[in-house]
């Protein structure tokens, strides 16, 4: 597998346009006052089907041929990258199956529904998800499109940290939540290229922390069976999201369930946006870990809003 | 009293513009499918303070003499009227004294101390609050801005309407909520202004519908004690407001209580925004009366965000 490249992040960001929302950047009086540093909110919770996993997801589906497509694509997801891939495959008019446990939460298997997704249950175990989704592929010959580990993917969701530059140039950090790693090595591509002086933070729940583990060991480790709130970053890095996180990376920071539950319930009440909890892992990051951000110029990726509104997690 | 002019308005747009800000509009794909009609959303729910109130609040503040500042501001306000115009205040470094029920909600308590603002508590009852603030006034020589029957604060709402024209313009129809009738009241004055062909329709909930039933029977009649879950829109019409109501608006449209939380929970889950009831009101009414707005582009003001995130309707 080759990594992508900022020319892929380019053609990803033409490809994916017309299938996706530029999403605005927005500030908080608030936050700046509560931090001592200017933030600058990249609202990817307003992105088409409710998070930045929409980017990958259509850079993938749109760059398959004629042929390929045809096949149809299909992934394993209990999360957003389901729901965005079933709805990339609409927009194509492509048949796509999701590989869901059984345990699934009911928004979930509906949001996927809704997007015109087929959904393949299987037993809640990384050994039977696998199983179920070979024979998905075998079957009907689809492109299997990975959550994270995939240069499609990754090129894809490096066009939200190119927008954010184009749009508010002269950040002195770029700071992204991680957990496969899609989205913080599409970051660190961009910034890279745009603005090699920016530093590019990741933000960790210290009870997922396999990234930050693996940065102190300069050895991926896999996380196994983390237990945090922010349900979209539980997942561990992978081959090539390892290659990123260890060489173009400035940190890894962490924040704790109760700081990521105030971080969330903070932009809910003052920003008056919806965030869901893995989304506030950056903001609980910096709050934390004031001294680092204090006086900077910030730009903060608000990943996904996709909530249980039934099921608040302060309720 | 005289009625306010269009020319305040544009005054009182150049006043306040360094206090508030220029919201947004958004749109959502998901409304539009589902109204059959083009809808765009401006964002008093990212307004300081949390609502479109600020307008009013900060025209009234910085409209005031250095003479008249210094004896400061006062009010009755149980809700987002107090908050701002405590903010207002503080804006411009003036005492502000907010008389409120004893039954108050304590996050409105905390929120008019937050911004630095005094509160006298009443008896929940008209002439207490009445006799509480007249004792105010007396004692301090305290302006009093009310919440909504008065010029400064009529032609301050109406900026909003101002921006959303100047941002996009060619509406077929501007809806907005209907309480004591400020913010109707300032958005005729600007559509009429500036885009006459527009049609300036007011929602407003069944439980409360003081505003449709004076307009039927042809003069104004007082709502008492109304039961809605849209606390901002309890309120009945006032002097100078039913001058505008009663002449200006094109229609009222009502909407039901489970409609109005609908709306709202729709609102939050699809928009990945937070409005508070009231703010529902006009999307609510959208929902119910689709014959009047499909196929029409139709400016919709959001008008607040301030909710208790531990009590949601639908929980």
């Amino acid at each position: 597998m080759s990594l992508p490249t900022f020319d892929d992040v380019c053609r990803a960001q033409a490809r994916i346009a017309p299938w996706i929302h530029r999403t605005p950047v927005l500030t908080s009086a608030t936050f700046d006052h509560m931090t001592g540093a200017q933030l600058l909110f990249k609202c990817e919770n307003f992105q088409k089907a409710g998070a930045f996993k929409s980017r990958g997801a259509v850079n993938a589906v749109f760059g398959l041929s004629e042929a390929e497509a045809r096949r149809g694509v299909a992934t394993h997801s209990s999360g957003n990258h389901g729901m965005a891939l079933a709805r990339a495959a609409a927009c194509r008019g492509i048949v796509c199956t999701v590989v869901m446990p059984e345990t699934a939460p009911q928004a979930k298997i509906d949001a996927v529904r809704g997007y015109g997704g087929e959904i393949v249950f299987c037993e809640p175990r990384n050994a039977a998800r696998q199983q179920a989704l070979d024979a998905v592929i075998a079957e009907s010959g689809a492109n299997f499109v990975p959550p994270y580990d995939d240069a499609r993917v990754i090129a894809g969701q490096g066009s939200c940290a190119k927008e954010l530059l184009e749009d508010v140039p002269d950040l002195d950090i770029v700071i992204a939540p991680v957990g496969g790693g899609g989205l913080i090595s599409g970051t660190a591509l961009s910034v890279r290229a745009l603005s090699p002086a920016t530093r590019v933070i990741a933000a960790e729940p210290a009870n997922a922390d396999d990234a930050k583990r693996s940065l102190i060991a300069g050895e991926r480790l896999v996380e196994d069976a983390p237990n945090t709130i922010a349900d979209g970053l539980k997942a561990s890095l992978g081959e090539l999201t390892w290659q990123f996180v260890s060489r173009e990376i400035d940190d890894i920071l962490l924040a704790e369930e109760d700081e990521i539950i105030e971080a969330m319930r903070l932009t809910w009440q003052r920003m008056k946006i919806i965030i869901e909890p893995s989304c506030a892992v950056p903001l609980a990051a910096i709050l934390r870990h004031r001294d680092v951000f204090a006086g900077k110029r910030i730009g903060v990726i608000l990943t996904g809003g996709n909530v249980d509104l039934q099921r608040l997690p302060w309720a």
